[in-house]
């Protein structure tokens, strides 16, 4: 097969830069991703393939960054989507797929007695940390240094435009560390509302950290002991390895939990689900939007959420994400190649130790890739959806292991 | 005809509070409705009119709170939305559509040079401000006393949750009021990075005031003065007032414009647009979200703005808002009540001066209307739509006219 190239999408970017910064910003900026190695425009998506607008196919293991979770347009997703759009949408006041879905999430998730819902992970996160200051009456939310928990200015990773103040009121821990979490307590005794995390380590461009033994559990004490709010960031990572939420996964519950990308199969939503505690105090802090009552997003998520389940989804995923990841690393030790492969099957990633951080043969394995049909990112994690098959597992190791040789070629023995 | 009932919107709302903080959160939380006059919960809608989970059906002057601006489930915008999703809507990158309408965009604001999209008017709010910060290396953003411009933290009108620092970057200056900015800009010498406010002054609550002769002027002149960035949130007039912006309504070019509400009839879009001396700056300023390629509300965005100016929207809703204003001001008189109408008839509201803040008369008023089939909010400006016919004013100035005399009944001469 001969390699693909991107002309329709060079073209569509060269339009782009005129009348959008950058042409296309976020995590598809060009600093993340080599420009002319990769498509900048796609034209359609069915199932786990996806197509550039030059018309190459791919199978694809970003899943729109996580959205993506049953595959690209699921029939029954898109249907029920279809039929409350045949309705309305966005309404002066939600439809009854409001309480529907409300009841239905709670109903899955053995900690949570309510939910609210949102369009952008960003949005539920920073509600979460002012729900639990409003509650707590304290100030200060503890984070992971380095962890992603959307754009706004207390946590962007790039921070143009933020402020000392905006940072004034966020204490830093390390993922893994239950010591340096004791020391931010302790610095700030009293002070603590809530701490964030997200259930593993997940942050763009370094290797993944599964929950190290009783380290979430520390988290959970910690917070008991000192009146502080548990919130668990599951916006990557919720409904793709535990119907229940990842902390039940990793044998945890948080006093909040946030969630989007798998929520509703790519259509816009995001939650912030939460025990019977802090229900009042929810009630209090101000939360809308434009779309706030958009049902055919609450309709989509509702169908999502159950055909996870009926399909048995998560277990899919993990399953062909074990196979995924044996292949890679089958191929690696033939090719001589030292990777690291981490994170949860279902949410893989692979860098190469020589690499040493700065991601040189990663982008050309990635290119390798997305050349020959397999779209995987270089610095950020991939993710499986349940539309993936045993056959795109062995075609994309067919890829793989040629990318392999590109790496072994270029970067030498 | 009998006045409505809502028993199935008040079950509903029953099971809601059980799962949901408040039942239902945000600006249809009971602080602002009466419970028990209004629906709660919303079956369908076409065109001007929406029916509620009873059956009881309205002419709708909320319109969503903005975004619905050519009617519910419009023909072109539906259709334009079903054929992209038809190819799929939430890529790993945008589709071409993310192209076509910046460059419409562009094309039709003479201002601006650059567009950046997002999903919720707050999220362009946020980001613009601290878009100016990064271009001016200055720390501090004007906005004005009391004004709405989404539910971050820097600006949210119920701080519940919200720390001092969250605002130790915000000045603030009254609207209309030229003096108070000069001197908020005085007071911070070489420290403001931006101006931000809205076209006319539309406050949750209050009577909305157009601006002053020379006002406008007045503040883009004190930008250029003292190189601060004039930001125009454009978030709720958008796309309602003049295709070009309502700057162009009202005689000023901001350096950039927010928009979302009206600008994708419902689908959930919102935008940044700017000036080319703040592009390169803009690249720097991070921003994304799960659903930043999300293609269905750009073609719907593409859809509903070619609709509004080929149907000569703006103008329609302009004589039918003006049809409706005088209606009331008339019946008022003839039932001696003094009321007070106010803002652009496109986005008209009415507050009765002895109510004095309030909102008593208002609320009584709003609720005889929703139980006679007019959907109006007793604390909120409200919004005509293209749909809107002749028709639809007449039949609702039969209602308020009902609406006026239960007012003078209840609250005597």
């Amino acid at each position: 097969m001969k390699p693909y190239t991107f002309e329709r999408s060079d073209a569509l970017f060269e339009r782009a830069k005129k009348v959008v910064p950058g042409g296309i910003y976020g995590h598809q900026n060009p600093i993340l991703l080599t420009r002319g190695a990769f498509p900048s425009f796609f034209a359609r998506g069915e199932g786990s393939h996806i197509w550039d607008v030059d018309g190459n196919e791919y199978i694809d293991y970003m899943c729109s960054y996580g959205p993506i979770v049953l595959g690209h347009r699921h029939p029954k997703v898109d249907e029920a989507a279809r039929r409350q759009a045949e309705l309305g949408n966005c309404f002066n006041a939600p439809a009854p797929i409001w309480v529907e879905l409300a009841e239905h999430l709670v109903s899955i998730t053995p900690f949570a007695d309510w939910t609210v819902f949102a369009q952008n992970g960003s949005d539920v996160c920073t509600w979460a940390i002012e729900l639990a200051r409003h509650a707590t009456g304290r100030p200060k939310i503890a984070m992971c240094q380095g962890a992603y928990h959307g754009t706004h200015a207390w946590c962007t990773p790039l921070p143009a435009g933020v402020t000392r103040e905006d940072r004034a009121n966020i204490a830093y821990f390390r993922y893994n560390d239950l010591e340096s979490l004791r020391r931010v307590i302790d610095e700030n005794p009293g002070q603590i509302a809530g701490v964030i995390l997200s259930p593993f380590r997940h942050d763009a461009g370094h290797d993944q950290e599964l929950p190290a033994e009783g380290f979430l559990s520390g988290v959970r004490a910690l917070c008991d002991r000192n009146g502080a709010v548990f919130i668990l960031d599951d916006v990557r990572a919720g409904f793709r390895l535990h119907m229940g939420g990842s902390g039940e996964l990793f044998g945890v519950r948080p006093d909040l939990a946030t969630y989007c990308k798998a929520i509703a199969n790519g259509y816009p939503l995001a939650a912030c689900l939460g025990r019977e505690s802090l229900k009042r105090a929810a009630e209090e802090v101000f939360f809308t939007g434009s779309y706030f009552t958009s049902a055919v997003p609450m309709a989509a998520s509702l169908a999502c959420l159950r055909e996870l389940e009926a399909g048995g989804g998560i277990e899919r995923m993990r399953a062909l994400g074990e196979k995924f990841r044996a292949g890679l690393l089958a191929q690696a030790r033939a090719a001589r190649l030292e990777v690291t492969c981490t994170g949860p099957p279902a949410i893989p990633y692979m860098t190469f130790k020589e690499d040493h951080g700065r991601h040189d043969r990663a982008k050309l394995f990635a290119g390798e890739c997305a050349r020959n049909g397999v779209y995987i990112a270089p610095r950020h994690n991939w993710f499986l959806s349940a539309a993936h098959t045993e056959q795109d597992i062995e075609r994309t190791l067919e890829v793989t292991a040629q990318a392999f040789e590109s790496v072994r070629w270029r970067f030498g023995w």
